[in-house]
């Protein structure tokens, strides 16, 4: 299995003997996992060669198998008119994930040269933030009239079984002329009343459904309260626009996961993939650490200013670094313990005195069972006892510091309406440093004259 | 609005009240996410008492609301026989999940006061684990015989319309006389054939289906490579056990990733929620940290060995942990891109070589301009060229090793089992600390009668 030949190098040799028919069938063959590796290990030109020797549809298939951000940069890179092909072919949400990490010139280039009516509808989903209702629903839903009898229903799906295949049948929504939301069907309705009932007859009138700018959080909670299988969204005017499914849900909060994770990490603006080009890697890491670069200046400044302790007591220096590391752990425990309580809404941002109460309790103890335990290293290591007591209660101090700051630090940030996961951790470091090197060396020239016979 | 009265004030007063009609309607009137956040602020003993003024029913709906683990604290400490009677109005997979929470001997304790085919049905779905398909299947689908008619199906969908309403009803399966998978009906299909066929003569024959045991990441793959609303899960005999739906996979991805960042966070043993007791909170933080307290140790003592070099030149220790601290983010960078790539399949343990490429560039990279700022910076601060020299290269030198080192760590760990959000982390600050201060501290004594006289 390791000796064989990766994937990639065989597509690479199809793509190079320009062997369509080979390619498409070696590529069909992969499962999307597979695919989507195999299209990150060819180089750009190849990947342009291959979206061009598969029809539309087949291309189609490989692109929805791409993170979204590799397949936006592809396409931008084709023919207005092959791009068109392709993205016709991928369903309403594709479309408009891909769409929707272009810039505006490059997808209003790619809609001019599509379909009308699936331009206009692709249009109309782009306006939609991504997290919203309107960003998050799909196009492919049955929907009839109100006027329509069952058997107008049961000869449009006998006639459009193929193309419905793919649907999201679980309901069928029913319009009036207007277009507005009228009333829902569940598909057992059909079965039991004479064919020619009319839909208003039998439908559930004023169903639930959403307002198309519904925010992630709402749909979310939407979904908890009810248990169903998607809900239709409505505009301003009432008039129907699309189904949010749970699934979309669900996907939109791992996607927002992800990006609480990267950017934790200090991984920003955007997802990074190792095949994307090594200078723009290289340099959206470096727009974070720079940052960084300036907080860690200002926290090491804090040694600059006591050199003369640290110079007369040189062994602090080997706990300086200890005391902001263990702290900063501490904190950052507290900071996750409250990004996960806000994620969930089981804290909201203005109750910080109820977080502080919990934060500064475990604060306390862990202060002082860590304090003890570096306090009792010290000792031991360095033989001498008011080495350990300062280390020690710096620790403690320290600890209480960070984690009580790292449990509101997230609530604060929110309400000002900044990002935790960007903000909580540079942030909560910088203060754990400067206060751990500040509480080291002044507890310390406290007792300078007893360190120094160290 | 923030004047009002917390939910949970008045929740606890109808308690105290014993006023259980009002307790009811106030609940009911509660969403989801009000209802986790009351339930969190109220004491244990409330919490119990609450649940047991509801009706089974009722109660059932707020544990649904509130996370498992805090689920499974309270329904423990319940007599065994009012757990019961709230667990059987659990839907299958929340009830799997709350038991899976508990220790066994509470979990049979409940099971064995519970109706018997309840009981039967939730002890089978336990055996699995819980991230395999058999794990993550519900038991509400509908299953009808090869030998019944389309009538048989309309009779039984309208005797039980209301039980039905909730179930996933987008596939009707067909099973023979062993109770072995026999074929696949949509909904449709019931529609046009008359009342009298057979659902053997009209079901798609050898549907898809996945086995009880196939993982999390198998039933991904499944899913993105068959756009299904469900799927079949048969045992080893294939006999049809349950059914999978999406929404089951998204959701268990979710927690996965809620893991991972809690423990990349210093969160291990489970979730942690402000409301579970002081102690445990501190102690299952405590265990984490005190582990790393000894990473720390081994890390300092390179200080420890370079003490003299130190002593000589000490405007190096306001330098330590700024070449520590950010060579430590640049890793972290390197590692949550692994982690993204490895969880998206993009990657495999075994490509360490591949990544390394990828990783050396950015590290050589960003270590040149990193260093290069550092070293201007030094420079700038202290006026001595040779400082601004040794701790620029040791910050290049460091955020090569860490970069790469980041890179391959999540690669490694997977293949030799580990966790990577559990100790990636802890062994690359470990590491890159040691580093960076074996750098700057061994540079300089290459150089150091040019220091010292700073």
């Amino acid at each position: 299995m390791d000796k064989a030949i990766p994937p990639w190098e065989t597509i690479s040799e199809l793509i190079a003997a320009k062997n369509s028919v080979a390619l498409t069938s070696f590529i069909n063959a992969l499962s999307p996992s597979e695919t989507a590796r195999s299209i990150s290990r060819l180089t750009e030109k190849e990947q342009l060669r291959l979206l061009s020797m598969l029809s539309p549809e087949d291309a189609a298939d490989v692109i929805e198998d791409i993170s979204e951000v590799q397949a936006a940069d592809l396409v931008e890179d084709m023919p207005s008119e092959q791009a068109a092909a392709i993205m016709e072919e991928l369903s309403s949400d594709h479309l408009v994930d891909v769409l929707g990490e272009m810039d505006d010139d490059a997808s209003e280039a790619i809609l001019a040269k599509m379909d009308k009516e699936d331009a206009r509808e692709a249009r109309m989903f782009l306006e939609y933030a991504p997290d919203c209702a309107g960003g998050l629903m799909i196009s492919e839903f049955l929907v009839y009239h109100t006027n329509d009898t069952i058997q107008d229903v049961l000869t449009d799906l006998q006639a459009n079984r193929s193309e419905y295949s793919d649907y999201h049948v679980q309901y069928f929504y029913v319009v009036d002329q207007e277009h507005k939301l009228a009333g829902v069907l569940r598909i057992h309705d059909l079965l039991f009343p004479s064919h020619e009932t009319r839909l208003s007859k039998i439908m559930l009138t004023s169903p639930l459904c959403v307002p198309d700018k519904a925010s992630l959080i709402e749909l979310q909670v939407f979904f908890e309260e009810h248990h169903l299988f998607g809900v239709p969204v409505v505009d301003d005017a009432k008039r129907l626009v699309g189904v949010v499914l749970p699934d979309a849900i669900e996907e939109a909060v791992n996607k927002r996961k992800t990006k609480t994770f990267l950017r934790l990490s200090g991984i920003i603006g955007g997802e990074e993939f190792r095949t994307m080009p090594l200078l723009s890697r290289s340099g959206r890491r470096l727009s974070w650490l720079s940052m960084n670069i300036v907080l860690n200046i200002i926290a090491a400044s804090i040694i600059a200013l006591y050199q003369d302790t640290l110079a007369a007591a040189i062994t602090l220096a080997v706990f300086l670094p200890m005391v902001s590391d263990m702290s900063g752990c501490s904190g950052n425990q507290a900071v996750a313990v409250s990004m996960r309580e806000l994620s969930l809404g089981l804290v909201r941002p203005k109750e910080l005195i109820w977080v502080l109460a919990k934060e500064v309790k475990v604060g306390i103890i862990n202060g002082i069972i860590l304090g003890s335990i570096l306090c009792g290293v010290a000792y031991a290591w360095q033989g001498n006892a008011w080495l350990g007591i300062v280390v020690g209660s710096a620790l403690a101090a320290n600890t209480l510091v960070s984690v009580t700051l790292g449990g509101i630090l997230p609530l604060i940030l929110k309400r000002f309406k900044l990002d935790p996961a960007l903000v909580s951790g540079p942030l909560l470091t910088t203060v754990t440093d400067m206060c751990g090197f500040f509480f080291v060396l002044s507890f310390a020239s406290l007792v300078l004259p007893k360190l120094v016979n160290v």
